[in-house]
C-alpha cells in the first residue's frame, strides 16, 4: 500500500458547523494533518442540547488535532499567521469578509507565504449582490430553487431532507483545495479558492431545469417523482412501509406486471410505450399498491430486486445507521465513544484502491493538541506554551 | 494568470446520464482535455423528448471532445486500449461489472498503462451485499435514507427536488480522481477510484443522525425545517411566494419583532430563549404569517434582510435561471444554441483565483471529434479513420 495522496499536506482548519468542517474531514481521511483551530470555549457544534457533544460534531471532525487560539487577541493573530507560513492549506467558512476584518485575510497571509491555499466556504460566494446575506443550509435550499421543487402537488414547497447544501458545499470546497494542489505543482503557488454553496446545488436541479426548458412550464411539484414522462416511477405503500420504483425499460415494464400477477397485460397496445405507460400512470400505479399494500417492506422489495426492477427500500435513519453494505465496505463503523456511547461514525465515501485507507478515530477534546501542534508547528517551549494558556491566548 | 490546474490531463470519459458526466465536466472546466467516448448512435442523453437535444445534456456536456466507437466490436475494444495507453484518467459509470465484461475493466487497463487512474462511479460500490442493484437517483434517495426525512408530517415518505444523488456522486467522484492525480505525482503509478452515491449522500442526514442519536426516536418527517429546537424555522406564504426564514440568536429575534411590528414582545419571558421560543413554535410562525401573507415575497425577503435576519426567497426555476447574482459571478450565461435556442449554461462552483476561468463551450456533436482524436492520440492517417467509419466501429 502507498503512502496516502495527501501524507505531508497542513491544513489550519478554522472551519464550523458542517460545510467547512466536511471539507476538512474528507482531507483528513486523505492523509492529511488537520489542526482544527478552535475558540477556546470550542467549537459552538461540540455542544449538542445540555453538555452531550452532538453526534454531528462526532462525524465531521473524526481524525483532526484540536488548538485553541483566540483570533481577537493580538497574540492570538500572530499565532495564527506563524502557523499559516507553515501551512499548504489554510480552510474557513465564515461570513464573506469575517477574516479580512481580523487582519487574517487571504490578501494579509499570502504575503506571509505565497504556497498558501486559502479556502473559502460561503452560502453567496465573495462577490456578487448577495454576498453579504447571512445563510444557512435552509435559506440557500430556498435560494437555490430546491425548495420550489420539493413537496407534494398542490402543496406548500418543501425542504429536502438533511443539509444537502453544506455537504454539497463542502465537497465542492474539498475539490477546489485538490485542484489548487495540483496547480501549485506546476506554479510554486498558492491561491485563493472559492465555493458558494448556492452555486454548488445548480446541477441537482438539471432534470427539473431541462423539463421547463422542453415545455416552457414551471413543473408541477411531485412528491413521488422528478419530472419525466415515466411510469412506473413512484414510491409505494406497503404493509409497514415503502419501496421506491422506476421502469425504464420494456424489460424492466414486462417483469414487474410478471411479479405483481398481471402478466395478461404483456404486449397491450396501451402500454406499448412509455409514453402509453405514463398516460396510465394512476392505473399502473394503483396495480402495483394492490400488490405490495399487504406486504412487508422487504418482502416487496426483495421480490422486485429479484427480478431485475430498480427499487429499494425507504429505509429510515436506524435502517440506515445499521445499513449491513456500508457497514461492510467500512463506510460505516459502530464505534463506543467514553461519552457518548455507541455510535456510528462514518468514514470518506471516496476509494482509492492502491492507498491505504485511515482508520476513523474520535474527534479530539477542546485544545487537546495544543502543546504538540505549537511544538511541531512552530518549535514552541513548554514555558512558552504556558504563558500562552495563562494569557487566555489558546 | 496560471495555466489551469488541470491543463494537460487527458481524460478517456465514457460516462453517462448525470453521475459520470457531472465528474468529467468539472474536469474539463479545470483545464483537462475530456474525450467523450459515445456509441455510434450516441449517449442516450442526448435524446431530450422528441428530437430537441435535452438541456440537461448540453448542460453536462460543455468543454468536451466527442468521440463516437463501439466499444462491443473487436475493433473498438482495441482502439479503447490503445487510448488508455495515452490516458491519465479512465472515467465511467456503467453498473459494477460492466466494463470487465467488455474486457475493459481496470485489471485489464492497469497491464496496458500502470499510471492510469480509473475511475468508477456507481450507486452502491464495487462490492457488499447491494452491489448488483440497479440503481438511479430515485431508488438511492430511498435506499439512503433522504425519502424518509423528506416531505410533511403525517405525510408520505417523499423524494426531494431534483437529483441530488448523482450529483453528490459524481463531485465525490471528481475529488476521488484529484486524490489519486495528487497520490500519482508520489508514487508514479495510477489506481482504482471508487464512489458509491448511497454513500456519498450519509453525511447529507447528520443533523437528523444527530437528532435521532440524542432522543433515541426518529425525528418527525417536517416539510418546513429540520429537526431542531429552534423557532422561528419555516418557510412562510406571502402574497404572491413563498420565503424561507430560520431565528439563531437573541439580536436576530429582537429584529424580527421589530419587523413584524411586535416590538411588545422584545424582552417577554414568555419567548427570552431558543426553548422558549420553540415551545411558542406555532404562534410564532402564525405571527410572522400574519405580517407577510399580504406582502409580496420579494418586499418581504428585502425587508427581513435589511434587517439581518436569515431569510431568502423561495424561488422557482425561472428565478434561478435567471439569478442575477449567479450571471454577475459568471456562474450562469445565456446562451443561444443553433438547435436549441436561448438557453442558460452553467459554469463550474468551484473558482481559483489565479487560475484562468475556462469559457464555457456548447456541447460536442456525435463524434464531431473523432478525425481529430484519432490523429492526435493515435497517430492514425485519413484511410485509417475512413475505415474504422467504414466498418461502423466508430
Amino acid at each position: 500500500m502507498d503512502a496516502k495522496p495527501l501524507d505531508g499536506i497542513r491544513v489550519l482548519d478554522l472551519t464550523q458547523i458542517y460545510q467547512g468542517p466536511y471539507a476538512t474531514f474528507l482531507m483528513a481521511m486523505a492523509g492529511a494533518e488537520i489542526v482544527k483551530v478552535e475558540p477556546p470555549g470550542g467549537e459552538r457544534m461540540r455542544q449538542g442540547v445540555g453538555d452531550k457533544t452532538s453526534l454531528a460534531f462526532a462525524m465531521l471532525n473524526s481524525n483532526k488535532k484540536s488548538l485553541t487560539l483566540d483570533l481577537k487577541n493580538p497574540r492570538g493573530k500572530e499565532i495564527l499567521k506563524s502557523m499559516a507560513k507553515e501551512a499548504d492549506v489554510l480552510v474557513e467558512n465564515f461570513a464573506a469578509g469575517t477574516m479580512d476584518r481580523l487582519g487574517l485575510g487571504y490578501a494579509v497571509l499570502r504575503e506571509i507565504n505565497p504556497r498558501l491555499i486559502y479556502a473559502s466556504g460561503t452560502g453567496y460566494g465573495l462577490s456578487g449582490p448577495d454576498r453579504d446575506m447571512l445563510a444557512m443550509d435552509h435559506t440557500i435550499q430556498a435560494a437555490a430553487g430546491l425548495m420550489s421543487i420539493t413537496g407534494e402537488t398542490g402543496g406548500p414547497p418543501a425542504r429536502a431532507g438533511g443539509t444537502p447544501c453544506d455537504i454539497m458545499g463542502g465537497v465542492h470546497l474539498y475539490a477546489g483545495v485538490l485542484q489548487a494542489l495540483l496547480g501549485r505543482q506546476a506554479t510554486g503557488r498558492g491561491t485563493l479558492v472559492e465555493t458558494a454553496m448556492v452555486e454548488t446545488m445548480y446541477f441537482t436541479l438539471t432534470s427539473d431545469l431541462s423539463a421547463f426548458h422542453r415545455t416552457g412550464e414551471l413543473p408541477e411539484r411531485r412528491g413521488d417523482k422528478s419530472p419525466a414522462n415515466i411510469a412506473p416511477y413512484s414510491r409505494f405503500r406497503c404493509k409497514d412501509g415503502w419501496i421506491a420504483l422506476i421502469c425504464v425499460s420494456e424489460a424492466q415494464w414486462e417483469r414487474i406486471l410478471t411479479v405483481i400477477g398481471r402478466e395478461d397485460l404483456i404486449g397491450n397496445p396501451d402500454y406499448g410505450t412509455r409514453e402509453d405507460r405514463h398516460a396510465h400512470e394512476k392505473e399502473i400505479n394503483g396495480m402495483i399498491e394492490t400488490w405490495c399494500r399487504d406486504l412487508p417492506r422487504d418482502e416487496a422489495y426483495a421480490i422486485m430486486r429479484e427480478n431485475r426492477v430498480p427499487v429499494a427500500p425507504i429505509r429510515t435513519l436506524a435502517d440506515v445507521r445499521a445499513d449491513p453494505h456500508m457497514h461492510e465496505r467500512g463506510m460505516l463503523q459502530w464505534a463506543n465513544h467514553p461519552d457518548m456511547g455507541d455510535i456510528v461514525l462514518p468514514s470518506a465515501p471516496i476509494r482509492l484502491s492502491s492507498y491505504a485507507t485511515e482508520d476513523v478515530r474520535f474527534f479530539p477534546g477542546i485544545g487537546a493538541d495544543n502543546a504538540d501542534v505549537l511544538r511541531e508547528w512552530l518549535d514552541m517551549n513548554d514555558a512558552e506554551i504556558e504563558d500562552l494558556a495563562a494569557g487566555k491566548v489558546i
